[in-house]
This record gives structure tokens, sequence and C-alpha cells, in this order.
């Protein structure tokens, strides 16, 4: 971890206290504000599961009626699958922590993130989001409130000068399991001392995403929960238009890049990392399909799990993944070196090939020869921890 | 396993030899052959990947060239993404199998399981070929050399009588991993003495794999040499046509419906299976996507595998499947007990609903309230065993 995460632009201040959403007995923090000086321009995207958490359409509509002035959020309990009674907790969440920070609920959005199906403890998360005391020094609390399964909090921060003045980008993500978004991982909040407008905000966001959380796996399931949220204070007195835009998304993709790979590399029981990288596909979808599937693969993640130089099913992958493949075409890397070119096996020295693979940082590169389309995907390894972590996730 | 596979069925011989493709020191036979007394009527499903291996290419090819006299198979590598030799060496496979039992290569079908990219040793495995004695009593010396991580054989047996004659329909499958299969899982041989037309047995065959092995899914991967393949004999003089075909259809499905679920239930590390019973979405194809999603989830698989009675993910796998759903609509039910009903939490007794994840076979039901949409899908669960087996599969 590294940063001040969501403290780090000027304008917020961000807390946490223990609720007990989950065990009553603990002294955990899992209970979080942020709050803004003033209201932000807000932008968000959410999971594309169609079974869709109650705070995540409590914070859609939120964003939909104007600007936000901070968000409340807590781990122990998704508030998925919760019935009607959960829209209404969310709500009151927004309520009381609207009431704490001297907003309208309305400003405020909600996020949860924890056992899908058991409604939260409103008897307790009441009390405690009037007992939370927001600080620019609340950084890491807030960080650790929000995880679940994470082992460390990720924060990431960048700025950079826009128009003769210092911008700040910062964020925080939770990840662990549940990982492979469609929208967003499961939290991940940014702010930002930049001015923006409401279409700017939202089409940076949606850019940063796409290249950071979007090409992300770590289970292949996606959560009920995903919700990635940037508040703009405005703080910084520089308006993010014309020849500011770009080095802003940079840094906002800077930032969400920068926590995404803390994500995978914190993944359930990961060791390692893993990037795929598509080059020569049918088109950009293509090569996204590809690289996705790949970092997907059980059979992948295990091999990469005990460095067993079983390249083949790469390619196995690739090849279901919908993407256009002609193995006769194909050619596959692996820390530089070919394994696999133009439709043979290359004869690579084993003993590299076995090297490259106990990296634990590995490269792949898969050249369809096809066309011009290329992206890039990330995941992690498939241990025998992770069955642990979730044979028993409820117990 | 059960019966005698492939030989139960009247006109068919089968046997099989070490070759050592793998490990020439190993004496596991890992080649096998099987024979038809006179030429057979024949229709084959291959995999759905693009990157398909040689074996499949030339089968595929022989099939439609006409009927074939039998298929020689082996196991400890796949023949796949062996670039142009491996094309080459199944044609060779095939013309040594030929030679064996006095028949035309095209005549032949070839089959290979294992390693993906590493070519076949052909030194060893043609005069293994040679040395094949096929017999009627072979079926299990057969069963036993097409496996690879599967622990135990693969057969099933029917009986059905038909225009006052027994028919007989028998079949061998391997699996294990690598398995979600699209169009077949990876080796199925089937085998009757029923006399059918060519676009019958494709018909029958076709109807029957979807029921059965496009049903069950191991780890999400589908592989590089999915094969089913169906040999009628004739032996038994029975046309099937007319009311012959639905009884025929029958017995057939019942096979292969049998070999799923024992491919299943020796999954790569499984200890349980589970049933996924999809009803109420919104269309066939809907009810198949959740019902497919939920048995390939790790967070479900995991779940079951610690009996954690952690219902929620199989609502959110539903959720991310592409089928339409509604969780205000829906209810899941868990062994017979319901744990969330047209759109809340139930509130089972949490004792009951431990007991009925504890079971070694467990039968979820999922309404989606939605249509008249059903379909039924199996898994197993995903244990510590699964990621070691795969993480040193090649060393």
């Amino acid at each position: 971890m590294s940063g001040r995460g969501v403290t780090f632009a000027r304008g917020f201040s961000a807390g946490a206290v223990a609720a007990g959403v989950r065990d009553p007995s603990s002294e955990r923090p899992d209970l979080a504000l942020l709050v803004a000086d003033r209201p932000c321009v807000a932008a968000g995207v959410f999971t594309s599961n169609q079974v869709i958490a109650a705070p995540c359409v409590v914070t859609r509509r939120h964003l939909a009626a104007g600007p936000l002035r901070g968000l409340v959020a807590n781990s122990g309990s998704a508030n998925a699958c919760t019935g009607e009674r959960g829209e209404r907790d969310a709500l009151a969440m927004a309520e009381a922590a609207a009431r704490t920070i001297g907003a309208r609920a309305a400003e405020m959005a909600v996020a949860s993130t924890g056992v899908i199906g058991v409604p939260l403890p409103m008897e307790r998360v009441l009390p405690a989001i009037a007992a939370v005391r927001p600080s620019s020094g609340g950084w890491e609390d807030f960080a650790r409130a929000i995880m679940t399964t994470d082992t460390r909090p990720k924060l990431a921060e960048r700025e950079v000068w826009l128009r003769g003045r210092p911008v700040r980008v910062g964020g925080v993500a939770k990840g662990a399991g549940m990982i492979h978004p469609d929208m967003a991982t499961l939290l991940v909040f940014l702010t930002t001392d930049a001015r923006l407008d409401a279409a700017t905000a939202d089409r940076a966001l949606r850019g940063a995403v796409a290249g950071s959380f979007n090409a992300i796996s770590v289970d292949g399931d996606t959560s009920t929960n995903d919700m990635a949220l940037l508040l703009a204070s405005g703080a910084a007195e520089v308006d993010v238009a014309g020849d500011a835009l770009e080095p802003f998304a940079q840094a906002l993709g800077e930032v969400c890049h920068d926590l995404a790979l803390q994500v995978v590399a914190d993944g359930e029981g990961a060791t390692k990392v893993f990037a795929v990288r598509v080059r020569g596909a049918a088109s950009a979808e293509d090569a996204r399909k590809a690289a996705r599937t790949v970092t997907s693969s059980s059979l992948v993640k295990t091999a990469i799990h005990g460095a067993d130089p079983n390249w083949g099913r790469i390619l196995a992958a690739a090849g279901r993944s919908g993407a256009r493949v002609d193995a006769r075409r194909a050619s596959v890397l692996i820390g530089g070196l070919a394994v696999f070119a133009r439709g043979a096996p290359a004869d690579p020295d084993p003993a590299a090939v076995r090297r490259a693979f106990e990296s634990s940082s590995i490269e792949i590169d898969l050249d369809l020869g096809l066309g011009q389309g290329s992206a890039t995907a990330w995941g992690c390894d498939l241990s025998a921890q992770y069955v642990r972590i979730n044979a028993e996730y409820t117990t």
C-alpha cells in the first residue's frame, strides 16, 4: 500500500469505527465514512450482475439526483438478496450518514460488501455511523474498514500539474474474491480536487475502469455489489477541460491501474500475478476476450501456481474464449521465451521455461497472427488457500 | 463402474497395451483399439474449441467419408498444438490401426487425450498399435487405457427390446479435468448393435449429448480434444426407425447420462456432486445458461466443498450468467429447503441448511419466477486436491 488514498486530494476527510456488522464482539473497523467539504461532481459505474445489491440501487439513484457530499460503506454484509428490507436499510444508512455530516440523504452514496443474503444489523450500524469522526488522516482506517478477505489495504495516489497548479487524484479499493468485474470491481472510491463537469467525470471514470478493474480476474465471479465512484471536490480550482483532459485522464487511469494490480496481487490465496498481453487479434474485443479468458482459466491458474510449464492450456483457453483463433497462426511467449511459434511447438530450453514459470510475476504474450487487435489482462494463481478461504467463508 | 462398455453390444471387440506414450518405462495401458466386425454407421460430435486437436480433425474427415471399422485412442498426449506434424501422426495412427485389423485408414477414428503441445512418440506408438489383441472381453482394458487423471474407469450399458429383439447400447468415457463441454466431453465412445442410418445416428447422438455431457462442468475449461463417437454395428438386426426411435434414443440417453454423472463424480479432486435444476426461466436457453453458470462458479463450488451454506453465491452466479434474472421474483431451495423465497431470505433452520450442504450429493433448485424455461446441470465441488492435481500436471 502507498499513499493517502481518498484523503490525498484536498477537500476530503475519512474515518471508520467498529460497528460489529458480522460479529458484535469484533473490534475491527467495519463501517467507514468519506466526507467532502463541499458538494462534489460525481460519477459511478456499477456491477453488470442482474442480481444487484440494495446499496448499488440507492447510490445509482442518488448519483442521478445530483452532486454528492460523501459516502458510507460497511464490510461484513453485502446487503444483497435481502428483499425490500435491503433497500430500506441502505437508505437508512444514507440518512444517518447525512445527519452526521450535515447533508441531505440524497447527497450520500452507500456501499456494502460481505456475505450475501444476510440483512444488516441496523441496531448496531446506525449508532456506529453517528460515532465516526472523519479527519484528513483517516485514509488508512477507511481502507481497512472496507476489507473482507483482503490481507492488506489498497491505496494509490497521483499528483499531476494542470494549468500551472497541482491536481491530486487518490483512491482506495477492496477486492480479494468474486473478482471478474464487468463494470467495476467490488468497491473502489476515487477522489480528486480537480474541477470536473458531470459528463467529463463519467467519461474519465469509465475510461479508467475499462483498462484497470475491468481487466483483472481473481475467480471469474462477478459480485452483486461492484461499485466504483469518483468524487471531485474542485478544491484545486483547476478546470479539467481542453488540454487538461488528457493528463487528468492519465493520472486517474494510473491510480485505477495501481489499485487494480493491488487487488489481483491480494486475490484470495494468490501467491503470483500474471499478465496476458494479446496482440494480433482480429479485433480489440477479440483480444480482450482472449486475454480475459486466459486469466480466468482454472487450468492456467493452477499451472502457474505450481510453476508447471503446461503452456498448451493458454492456447486451449484462448480457443474457447469466443475470439477468433487459428492455432496455425498463433504464437505464445512466456517471460519473453517462445514456446509456440506460428502454429508449432518451439523448442525452448526446458530449464528456461521452468524458470519463467517460477517467477512471482509472469508475463504471457499471445500473438494470434490475425489482425491488429490488442489487449492486456491480469490474473493471479489458484491455490489450495483459495479453496480453504472460500470453503468456510460464512462459518 | 458397471457393465461391459464398448463391447456390450454385439459385433465389437476391444483391447489395449502399454505404449509408454508419456513415460517409456510405464506399464500402464495407454493405447487402445476398438474394432467392429463389419463397417459401422457412425456419428460424432467434437469440441467447440477453435484450438482443435489433430485427431479430431482426422476423425471428422474420416466420419464424413463413410462407415467406420473402429478407432484407435491414446492417453498421455493430446496431440494438440503440435503443428503439421500432429495431423501426420494422427493419420499414421489410423493407418497402423487399419493394418492391424484389416481395414482402410479412412475407416478408422483416432482419439488422443493428455498433455497439450507435446508431439506423440511415434516410435513407440506404432509398434504398440500392432501389438493390441482386441477381444470381446477387452472393455475394461480399453476403459483404463484412455484414463488420465481419472481415478476409475467409466462404463455404462443398457439393453432395450425393440420390435421383439434385444438391442444393446454401451459406452465408455474419460473425464476428470478440462470439463465444461460445449459439444461433448473429453472422450466418449458408444457402441450399439442396432441398425441405424447415418442421419438417425447423428440425431440420436446429438440429443443424448445435449442432456448429458453438455450439461456437466468440472472446471469450466473446454478441452481441445473433446469427442463423442457412436458406432452402430447392426448385429442385432433391428432397424431403429418409426416407433423404435424413441426407446432407442432413451437407452442411448441413459447410457450418456450415466457416463456423464460418473465423469462429474470423478472430477479432479471432487468429493461431492451437485445438481442445479432451474425452472421458471424466461426461456430454455436462459435456464441452461443459469444452471451451467452456477455449476461452474468457483465460489459456489468451494462453498459446497466446505459445506458452507453461503447460498447467496448461487443467486450471484445466476445474475451474471446472461440469463434474465430478477432477484425479486427468484426462489432458491437447497435439498428441498427454501433459503430464499420470491425475493427475500427465507428463515430456515440453520442446522437443516447445514445438513443439506453436508450431503455428498446436493440438489439445488432455482426458480427464476419469470417463465416456463427449465434445465438441469451437474457439477462437482472445488477442492484443494483439484489445485494440487493441476499445479503439477506435466511434472
